[in-house]
């Protein structure tokens, strides 16, 4: 257990983050990520430069549970040109331009076969969409509805030097130690391209908070990952089989850098600690967060939360993925995150790690009638007084369902009262010899 | 299990499957049922026409659990004559002039001495009420309320030509033998005279879905069970104990030919598979099924959910018994139920039928992570789409709660898709060798 | 079991209850009562002109639970005079004149060190609060803030005549034999000096229901408990740590003569059948009770669900403590309680030991179909009735219900009839031989 006072609200630290975090977002934005290839490698070059990063390299081919980690995918440049010759659509302006994991090409071909290679969003026809082909060969462009209109009849010249050769799966763990040997697991997706939001914005929490908490003594291990989506997470999975049990609790943080939400997804088990963490923070303080049943659609929670694991791990985002206009477009720019939102998120889930960090099953030792607090101090020493009885009632719930049933947070849902005041109860009463830890 | 293509829907035979429900019903209409006697042999015997129906006669006397079977009853003439020797009251008119169980009686009396074997409903004051005295030695009729108020004082003769006999009790069984050894029970009281909804429907409509199974291969063996309500379901259960622990569902059905509705009584145990079922099934498509919890009064659901039988059967009609005030009157007739109200009630059966047949508990071969559906062909290529999620949605609700502990009814009413969506997955999920079913 | 017939609604006695209620608290209403001391033997020894009760004396440095009883506290004089020697407050004119516990002081000091003793309700200025000091030495004064805003500057005499010494702290028990050898516990608190509702009525309401069981045989003992609160209930816990055991329900009784409420706040358990049967009479007959879950304040339910003990122990009251404006002020006087209001008290908390006398556990020797009512005289002979299966309810829900696990007041409440109507199929069908109690 670390001690109550070592443990200081994230509010203190918060002043700034969110321009430290928004400034580290916009340096990963511009990097072209892909489930592989150098993007990956790129952006966890730049976080590490806040944190000390251990990069695994997983060879293509390596057999990971029910998949194979595929060729390693790189581009350099990508266009098309127009019978001009003037480049209508250039990789180098957008990444998104270009379907990710295309093969290369490098052909002349009428706007009518051309359109059978490019994706565009009739709806949001000034918007480039993202799209990806990670397991069938294909190749492609992504670009405005409204400029491909425009195009005239007549031959383009597609271009796109790109390569997938045998190379490797890359991902990035940090390791936050503590006292104990349970884990934490905090996992952000590093697999999409110039994405703000989508997930700039969590990778770039998730470094901040992981330099953060270098200063601070905890108990639990805080395990950070920066992997790729789905292909990642199951290569993490498949090499950590024998260290999964030891995660008690975990969160996927995406989405991250907007003003919706908070969201909050339950984990499949639906009633884990996390689950009530995160319900609890996002119902206090005036919050009125979204609690959303588990739903195997999503992140990488799809995977942590497979039956065979059933990892008690959900998701926090601000505005749930697929929700927002903005998703899965050139829109998810660095104009729809804002400092002001990172760091409210931050604070979240700063505020979750706290409970985490604080939260312990108490037995009473003096189960019996209530142990007379008076002399240990504990109590008002004047009786009658109708105020006496609230002041003592964080003793009185925490003795009362000191049971080893109960932990703190659920002590404090159960009371109505805050966290905060019943962990500080809590803790002197344990100081007071009044209480122990249950054997879990 | 039967495989998913050789389910077809109910609807392709429903179209005129209520004219021969309703054509039936009005055949079985005139007949003079009661608890024992030729009504019910004659019933058999015209259901017998449609379906092989193995006829069981149980002599007077047998004891069955608590009750003993009673005399037979059978009736051949009755009616009142005044002064005139005009027939006031005729039993060739209608067969709820008498009172069921009659007792036989040639006497001639004064109005006041009649009136005290007169049952009439003063509120209903044109309806003939439905009266039966089983168990106790009696003689009476049942008119409309006017007539009696208009006869006028005399002599009158009432004349019943009716014995009570030791003979048999009977019944009528129809079995569909399926793939396993596990029993689906379907039961319509079969003792009641001219109640066309109560329950010519019900009798109708169990015998054409028995012809429209023959055709068709199942999983469950269907036990179709056309018995007098008490005494007729205590027999059966007394005779067939040791078969009860096979009835894995069960379904009484009665006033399934009218437009109220419709309502499902659940079974005693609440949460049975067939509760979940018709719950499903009166909440699709837009109908606003009422679902009740069990209670101890009603049809047979009274004697196959006693604590020590406690079967899993539940009451389905369209308006319920005694709410109607046709219920029990010469109103319940012809007019009060139709084609198009029975074909409903028929499909609303059959879909749950459908999904008895089709519900099966799946365990996930490849529940470490998602198994890679892609290279399955089980997903779409193009990733970054905002609806291909949608799609694979099926497959990602089975795969994830296919853990042993779920049906595909369960996995349906948790993800909040169709069950035949779901079902279509779990069988192309299992075809594609990563599912199995669980060993219950 | 006690025989339903001899178990006789409390109503009959009701009519001048309360009138005896109230004669006993405004006999009990001007001793001057504290946690230990004479004025708690004086209130026992009117008490014991009702009902026998058992004096129990435990001497001043008792180990108790985590406590130890304190010297005991008598007083005999107090008063502040003024420079005139006039004396502007005098303990003889009201016992909460005086914090209780005060130690003994003869001084004079001027009205600014004597304000630092004077306990005042500045926002009811004209009330005289009610203030204690067990186990911190001081002295002290309660008065209306009106008059000590009228004193004028000077000096003043303060005397108080009161000494603590080894003596003993004082309870009363009354034992009510039954048939069975379990018990239930009711429980006043018999410390607070002159309180009306808080508790003269609660200990007059007890004393004056201990009387009237006398003359009735019961299933249950019922031990009265007339002790001081938390450090008498401690004891009496203390010093009967093997009996414990034996309590099946129990009731704490306060504030019961106001015309509030009524309130019943649930035990630790939560669905103790106390729980369930204070909630059933607070619901019928048109109350509006209102229920609150267990919360560890208040008054001795604070000590008996105390985890290591965890009785399903309630605390029943009109208005509830702290709510109400009079609450531990010179206001809560015998104008504050009426006769009518002690009787409806009396009246729910006597409905609450008709259910506990009443409440059983059916097993149904019959158990598979239903067994047959009418040749036992218990059914209606004529069928098709459409009222003849609602006068038949009681028994078919007692039958279908009657598996052991539920008892009669589960029942009542699950078929939504009242529990007399339940408990007198119960015992009709008992006598017929159709059920028996389940083994506990």
């Amino acid at each position: 257990m670390v001690s109550f006072d070592t443990i200081r609200s994230a509010a203190d630290a918060q002043v700034d983050v969110g321009i430290r975090i928004y400034a580290l977002a916009a340096r990963l934005f511009p990097i072209c990520r892909s489930i592989t290839g150098g993007g990956v490698r790129e952006t966890l070059r730049v976080l590490g430069q806040h944190i000390d990063i251990t990069q695994h390299e997983v060879p293509t081919g390596t057999q990971v549970l029910d998949w194979t980690v595929p060729q390693e995918w790189n581009i350099r440049d990508a266009y098309i040109k127009n019978a001009s010759g003037r480049k209508i659509v250039d990789f180098a302006d957008h990444n998104l331009h270009v379907l990710g994991y295309s093969k290369a090409v490098h052909e002349t071909m009428p706007l009518s076969e051309l359109k059978s290679h490019v994706y565009t969003l009739p709806e949001q026809p000034d918007l480039i969409p993202y799209r990806t082909s990670y397991y069938s060969e294909q190749w492609g462009f992504c670009m405005a509805h409204n400029e491909l209109a425009q195009l005239e009849d007549g031959e383009y010249e597609v271009f796109i030097d790109a390569d997938k050769t045998d190379g490797h799966l890359t991902y990035g763990e940090y390791f936050h130690s503590g006292q104990s040997d349970r884990d934490v697991l905090l996992s952000a997706h590093i697999c999409h391209p110039s994405l703000a939001n989508d997930n700039c914005s969590g990778l770039a929490l998730l470094a901040c908070l992981a330099a953060a908490l270098r200063s601070r003594k905890t108990r639990y291990n805080y395990r950070f990952l920066f992997a790729p989506g789905t292909i990642g997470a199951l290569t993490w999975l498949a090499s950590n089989e024998d260290n999964i049990s030891r995660i008690d609790h975990g969160l996927i943080v995406s989405c991250v850098g907007d003003g919706g939400g908070p969201n909050y997804k339950r984990s499949r088990r639906g009633n884990a600690v996390i689950d009530q963490a995160m319900q609890y923070v996002l119902s206090s303080e005036g919050r009125r967060g979204i609690i959303q049943d588990f739903s195997p659609y999503g992140y990488d929670e799809r995977q942590y939360c497979s039956p065979g694991f059933n990892l008690p791990v959900g998701l926090f985002q601000r505005s749930a993925f697929g929700t927002f206009p903005q998703y899965h477009t050139s829109a998810d720019n660095l104009d729809f995150i804002s400092p002001e939102n990172l760091a409210s998120s931050y604070g979240m889930i700063m505020e979750v790690i706290d409970i985490l960090e604080m939260n312990w099953t108490p037995v009473n030792l003096f189960p019996k009638g209530e142990p007379q607090l008076g002399r240990r101090g504990l109590y008002s020493a004047l009786g009658g007084d109708k105020a006496a009885g609230e002041t003592a009632m964080g003793y009185l719930w925490v003795l009362n369902l000191a049971d080893g049933s109960h932990s703190l947070l659920d002590i404090a849902q159960r009371s109505g009262m805050s966290f905060r005041d019943i962990a500080r109860a809590a803790q002197l009463l344990r100081a007071n010899g009044l209480l122990a830890e249950a054997v879990s």
